[in-house]
């Protein structure tokens, strides 16, 4: 492990072990439904509440990864760590999940680029040796996010056609030495404040943030986006997606045939109800577990570049009129030789 | 760098440098307002909101972090990396916050226990040479807890005699591979669930995760207490002391001539208005850089084991009568020899 550049490291050992994803109903309807491992039926899943519902796909994700582990090793696998976040308040669907599981555990925080954030760290600590099995992940419930950074969706507000819509989903993988998929290399990235104050159109906030990450990426490596099969982001939907490619070509960074965005791609954006496209912690930490890994396992795609990204939106700082800061976090992953 | 038992960490060559500390009028008039590098007067200083006073206190102490450093050094400091979290929803105090500062940038929340969170990240940074300077806090205020967490201040609710003051204070320090006092190690605590679900009782419910972390760190190391000339925990204040002092006393530890509460220490319980003591992510990270850190560059102390104390409540679990979760986390700092 090296750091590289301004805010890169470089990775010599870490990989992705096992993954399982879970969507909502709307998500499982949209054109990636199949690829998740699973899905749920309504937003309650028999549960008494949304945030009650959430806590149980994200127990799903962590039990389920543990249980296809099992299928590859004799015993049953220990994890060592788990690095976990989410949109609720304090964290708290992360918080309260891991009630369940007696393993030492870190609460992050970067909004919807939580779950790259904990890959970074879980990867860092494969390195340093602190476990053979990290658990990373993250979530986010449409029910549970609405209400709590906008209104509730029984208020029936109009919504512009930038708005984008918080998706049910949730990922978790398990990082180690061995696994399917290299990570490779990350750059953290810093908060950027683009003056955008909207809290319907967080998209605007978080492409320049996303761009900065990029940029400093390829500063970083010293390396052209050419090295690159495929440049995924997080949650900037369709408007979000128009104004970092139009940042980045500015920078002669042509990521045009090449960029795919979870947010924008999770939905039949002509035909379900969902505006400018998926937002939320779950939706890249869905996507890349349900559908890019295997991009690098099943495919001929050999390094992808996925950059989370968080729009750090406080409703009480947006009521006083403060606008949104936000960031975006980058981690490589590269297929095995 | 290297881990140890099932949870801990040694660190080789992590050191503070540099650290700043600030606090609010009820703070300044405690017995330990003197330490403080500085406080304000009044719940505002100036701002025109509860929030807008957080945010300027930890700029405060980030900025005169960097001012106290530059005096030791030739250049202006470079900051590589900052670790933050704070008490509001989104860790919105951090994240606004960052604004400021083109620094790559990690959030990361564990209630009153995420200042020693970001020290043990913190210190894996600058192990991994991720930079010469690494600046690590947290924050908290009165007036913008209070409301979020429980009621607003204005509606008089009653409380009870076991009840906490979150604090207004916020401390920041910068990390190093040179410096004042070393950080030796750490112990990663887990979410401990005691069944207890007033958010009136925090300390209640932190005890057990402090007694388990510790009992963790003790086992981790094959030592004994005595090891330490003084256990510092940060908000469980008069009562969760007492219970803690009585969990670890049933496992053979005795703590009773080595305890210091942050939150029990940082008012005069007998003549100010602050019921049990106090409580906050800001408690913690002001008195250890305000007074704990100077006992060992000032005093005799040689080994000082800090134990964050995080209650991970989250008022709509709460009210869905679920119990609140809690961690601890553990750093040990050393005397240069």
């Amino acid at each position: 492990m090296k750091k590289i550049g301004n805010s890169s490291i470089i990775f010599d050992n870490v990989y992705i072990r096992e993954k399982y994803s879970i969507c909502g109903k709307l998500e499982y309807e949209g054109p990636y439904g199949s690829f998740f491992d699973s899905h749920i039926d309504d937003n309650y899943d028999g549960e008494k509440s949304f945030e009650k519902c959430e806590i149980k796909m994200l127990k799903e994700c962590i039990d389920n990864c543990i249980i296809k582990l099992k299928g590859l090793v004799a015993d049953s696998p220990k994890i060592d760590l788990m690095i976990l976040g989410d949109l609720n308040n304090q964290i708290a669907v992360s918080n309260y999940t891991m009630k369940k599981y007696q393993v030492p555990y870190l609460g992050i925080y970067s909004a919807c680029a939580t779950f790259i954030e904990s890959l970074i760290l879980g990867s860092i600590f494969i390195e340093i040796k602190y476990g053979f099995n990290i658990m990373c992940g993250s979530s986010s419930h449409n029910s549970t996010s609405e209400k709590q950074f906008r209104n509730p969706n029984e208020y029936g507000g109009q919504k512009p056609d930038y708005f984008t819509l918080t998706t049910t989903s949730a990922g978790t993988c398990i990082l180690s030495s061995i696994g399917m998929v290299k990570i490779a290399c990350c750059t953290i990235g810093k908060v950027i404040d683009f003056f955008q104050d909207d809290p319907s159109d967080l998209p605007r906030s978080m492409a320049p943030a996303c761009a900065d990450t990029i940029i400093e990426h390829l500063k970083d490596f010293n390396v052209s986006i050419n090295e690159y099969d495929l440049v995924v982001t997080g949650d900037l939907s369709k408007n979000g997606s128009k104004i970092l490619k139009e940042i980045l070509i500015e920078h002669g960074i042509d990521i045009y045939d090449k960029h795919f965005d979870c947010g924008e791609q999770i939905y039949d954006l002509e035909n379900q109800p969902v505006y400018s496209g998926g937002s939320g912690a779950g939706c890249i930490a869905g996507m890349v577990n349900a559908y890019i890994i295997d991009k690098l396992v099943k495919c001929d795609y050999k390094k992808i570049m996925i950059v989370g990204t968080g729009a750090l939106l406080n409703p009480v700082m947006s009521s006083q009129k403060e606008s949104i800061p936000s960031i975006g976090h980058l981690i490589v992953l590269e297929r095995l030789k």
